[in-house]
């Protein structure tokens, strides 16, 4: 039996990524969103406001950086979240993020999150749900302390930190099931 | 030491999220989607090719739903977002789903999965990231079994599933960390 809650913002998992942009005096800025992720095999896609100080760097200098948080790092991913630039413009040094210039765009990569998509604005659209970025991936980090074997990343190091918005917490990834276009390959006969 | 791997499509958590719609025939069709999810507090955003059948039903009957899958049907998600409708259009009924029209939006409810969007179409958009739709929520539907004693979803209830691109499997919820909004207010001072 199911029951009606209404027009709810009920999907589950939410991720909870960090966008890195410079301010404009070059003090790094982080801001997390979990409106947005991939788009395309090459792209990213944010759904941010207008208002936020991340949609004004992110447009003047048409970088940034989107960066996966651990676990570890649950309590400074919700800050800089919680808290807008415009109010506490080092809000990245408050928590103690480190940042270092991107090799290749012109964002801030920060150390602490094990995982970082280093992009280059495509498109900027204003549109009816609001400011979208584009964003092209031109390179991607991970801590060597999340390689596998393999030279990947290994999802069972990367202590991935999942967003719910049901009862809005934060929760930690649990065990494998199984291989993506694979386990349904019994209903093929 | 952070390793640079090239360009890839990797961030963290990953939904797979199950698209209902009508086929031209009235059969239920079923698509497994990542590339999407809010925009808004009342829109979703669902990032899709032209060629997909979803995507022709979509623009047709202008409405779809988006169910958020347990990990009890995580080869039933896998398995309809792996075969196409075109060559497969009864894929629903072959893994085993059973569908209800909404009662809300042109489109079916899968009686499987704990939480339902339905959505009415808000805009279509053709991009340089694909086909792009905006999705109004007009209601959510949940299984008794997800409410909890406040009459909201419950995420220890849900037993969410998880997609992860680094290696492409699905995973299970872990336990939860603390709340959103909440976790991070140690930094402030």
């Amino acid at each position: 039996m199911k029951k009606s809650l209404g027009v709810k913002a009920y999907l589950y998992p939410m991720p909870a990524l960090v966008i890195g942009t410079y301010n404009d005096d070059g003090t790094p800025n982080a801001m997390t969103m979990a409106w947005g992720g991939l788009c395309d095999f090459d792209k990213v896609a944010l759904n941010l406001e207008e208002s936020h100080l991340t949609s004004d760097n992110v447009a003047k200098r048409m970088a940034f950086t989107l960066a996966v948080p651990d676990c570890a790092h649950a309590a400074e991913a919700d800050y800089v979240g919680t808290v807008s630039g415009h109010d506490v413009p080092d809000k990245v040094a408050r928590c103690g993020l480190h940042a270092v210039k991107s090799e290749n765009v012109d964002a801030p990569v920060f150390e602490e999150f094990p995982v970082t998509l280093e992009c280059k604005v495509l498109e900027l659209q204003h549109g009816i749900a609001g400011f979208r970025v584009i964003g092209q991936i031109v390179n991607t980090l991970a801590d060597e302390s999340v390689i596998g074997g393999d030279g990947e990343i290994d999802s069972d190091k990367t202590d991935g930190l999942i967003f719910e918005t049901f009862q809005r917490t934060y929760r930690r990834t649990g065990e494998k099931l199984g291989g993506a276009w694979d386990i349904g390959r019994k209903f093929e006969k």
